[in-house]
């Protein structure tokens, strides 16, 4: 027996995060690597810092970190709430409960919110929690695209609710941040935390935070339990002129992240966030024409990542394993409780219609292989339809 | 006037981290990104991790961050002292004074011993302040290479001072780690951290903590003040079968650094610390037949950076700047109170003999365009002495 050939070699990555690069970005970091303060590098430097307001839509100071996402959400806590103080923790999957354990690690006295994975956080028990709390609230910890699930949190009412009783709303916007908006300041968030792994188009190590006037203040006020990740010791170096950074910088990923900004800038954040918003409908659109019945909110808002729900009759923790090993599409299973249960198809960075298109195929050849019964190229119609009502394919040629 | 022919456009990396990297460093990071948990990158990971114990001589896990050196310095301080803890601080120049920054921070009560920067760390007055301390000392942080002034400490001696008072000693080896031996077992040094972006070849983003038994027990008694930089938290991913990590690692830098590791095991350590030492000595004598007063102690240990102290009849910032912006050889002057006064010339990771002939070269071009009466060619006549007195020179031809 001959082999077959090889045509599912090629790898796609459809996870939320990391996620594909642009080439350009890519190849960026195979450049010489440049000294941290030689003008080569602070022009880079200076023109990311406004850039990442562009992208935060803000005009605070984006802090810059080497770290993961995690440690961005780790100086949030270590910042703004002092042991002892009252912090309200709203979370709808395993993201929002980082916000728990980190709150926990720095002692504060945490009022747990905890909402169904799937369902996104209620805005008014966060108001009632507010209104009820023993103590004065120091920070409101939330999630913007819980990246477990799927769901896109309301942040906009969490936002009013959070001023409504004076307190900071502090979102991690690591997975949507640059695929959904969140324009920050006119929704009045205090601060948000992202990453460079995901939206971004960045590889990860790069962690920012963006964080008001008020939030600053705040944390001045409670000194101590960092340096590393203290806002003020790199807000200091962000605000000189030219920019000086507190540490060595991670410099080949401020590359990386130099050329995506401007490569999301001059696509234009409102054609970005339009972009992901078809991706998102043609998946679920996809997902449905297989047959799946999608995972989460009946609603548009998951635009980051979208959510199959395994059926009950095959083993669905086999169904993201057969789409990397066999067709070599690396999509992520479910999580915690969701283990088995889900299969999330990520959009979120540099996604195209045809990376929808190979990732739900990959999908509805690895259910046909545990037999489930799909009609072959349902899930690539279901998608194509969706582009066609979009409009959006060129003109007939001819 | 026609314009000069562009022979000195070709830039020369010569700072102390970043450094300039394999060719096949570079290129590694320009492949598509791969996802965290696929095969592929355990391979990697399992495999660095490995390799990272073989550079580190040692048999702890050498837990692995996403950070700056310094994210590693403050999970050391952050895990290691709780607030009000004694802790000794020795240092002799800017590196060492961030200990003492950090253990600030942390409310640490700290004993500060700080000593002449040029000098290094006096080891038995660090034994005196131990056994004078008021309050059981919890930790000794002391710099392997304190890299603002080219001097190398006793780490040996100060290992056998800890051990002696029974505390545990925390070295920054962010620069030295990878140029000079640090038997880290061997010498029962409690912690060693490290960074990627110095001796290791790499670019700057991640950052190495090597913990001993005994040190991981000292943080477990210590919780809180931490969550992203918990040892605990990434020792137990590490540790299970395959690897995982607690967070998103920087996959790119993970691709890096596993090339990078992989050259210094083959080359050899031993073969690695020999270049050093002999790129050093090369380093030195040029200085010296430049006519330039060496800056640190005489002897033979400074195997890191270079460090040639400035005439004090011209403007000793004009050098540096002079040497990058004429000759295309970017090295650093001093910090702090060395800002002018000295030029450092660094030769830790990926360099070879005849960077170090550049770099003395542009020292050189750089001295007589301020005027210094220098014979053209003294510096890499000094240097290439050293060579042919090495033997390392190939036979002679034919």
């Amino acid at each position: 027996m001959t082999e077959s050939p090889r045509i599912f070699a090629k790898q796609y990555l459809m996870t939320a995060g990391p996620t594909p690069l642009p080439p350009a970005v890519s190849q960026a970091m195979a450049e010489p690597v440049i000294y941290h303060r030689s003008p080569a590098f602070i022009e880079i430097y200076a023109r990311v810092l406004e850039n990442l307001r562009t992208v935060f839509r803000t005009r605070n100071d984006v802090l810059c970190f080497a770290a993961s996402g995690t440690g961005a959400m780790d100086s949030a806590v270590a910042n703004l709430v002092a042991p002892g103080d009252q912090a309200v923790v709203a979370s709808c999957g395993k993201f929002g409960e980082r916000w728990r354990d980190v709150c926990e690690a720095y002692g504060a006295d945490t009022i747990d919110l905890e909402f169904e994975w799937g369902d996104p956080i209620d805005h008014e028990r966060v108001d009632a929690a507010l209104a009820d709390a023993p103590a004065p609230v120091r920070a409101v910890f939330a999630t913007q695209c819980e990246t477990s699930t799927g769901v896109v949190n309301d942040v906009r009412a969490l936002s009013e609710v959070a001023r409504r009783h004076d307190t900071v709303l502090c979102v991690d916007a690591v997975s949507g941040l640059g695929a959904i908006d969140l324009p920050q300041d006119e929704w009045g968030v205090d601060v948000v935390v992202s990453g460079s792994q995901k939206s971004l188009m960045c590889p990860p190590g790069l962690a920012f935070v963006s964080a008001s006037e008020r939030a600053l203040a705040q944390a001045a006020d409670r000194p101590g339990r960092r340096h590393y990740f203290d806002w003020e010791l790199t807000a200091a170096g962000q605000r000189q002129d030219p920019p000086n950074s507190a540490f060595t910088p991670a410099v080949t990923l401020f590359r990386a992240i130099d050329i995506a900004l401007e490569q999301i800038i001059a696509e234009g954040l409102e054609q970005v966030f339009a972009r992901h918003a078809l991706l998102a409908r043609a998946a679920r659109a996809g997902i449905e024409s297989l047959g799946l019945e999608r995972f989460g909110p009946d609603d548009e808002s998951a635009n980051v990542v979208t959510v199959a729900a395994m059926p009950d009759e095959i083993e669905g923790a086999q169904v993201p394993k057969l789409m990397r090993d066999r067709y070599g599409v690396t999509v992520a299973g479910g999580q915690g409780r969701l283990k088995g249960r889900i299969v999330r198809i990520a959009h979120c960075g540099y996604y195209g219609a045809f990376d929808i298109v190979a990732a739900l195929t990959a999908l509805e050849m690895s259910l046909r292989d545990l037999g489930v019964e799909v009609e072959p190229g349902a899930g690539a119609g279901g998608a194509q339809r969706v582009f066609a009502e979009a409009g959006v394919a060129p003109e007939p040629v001819g």
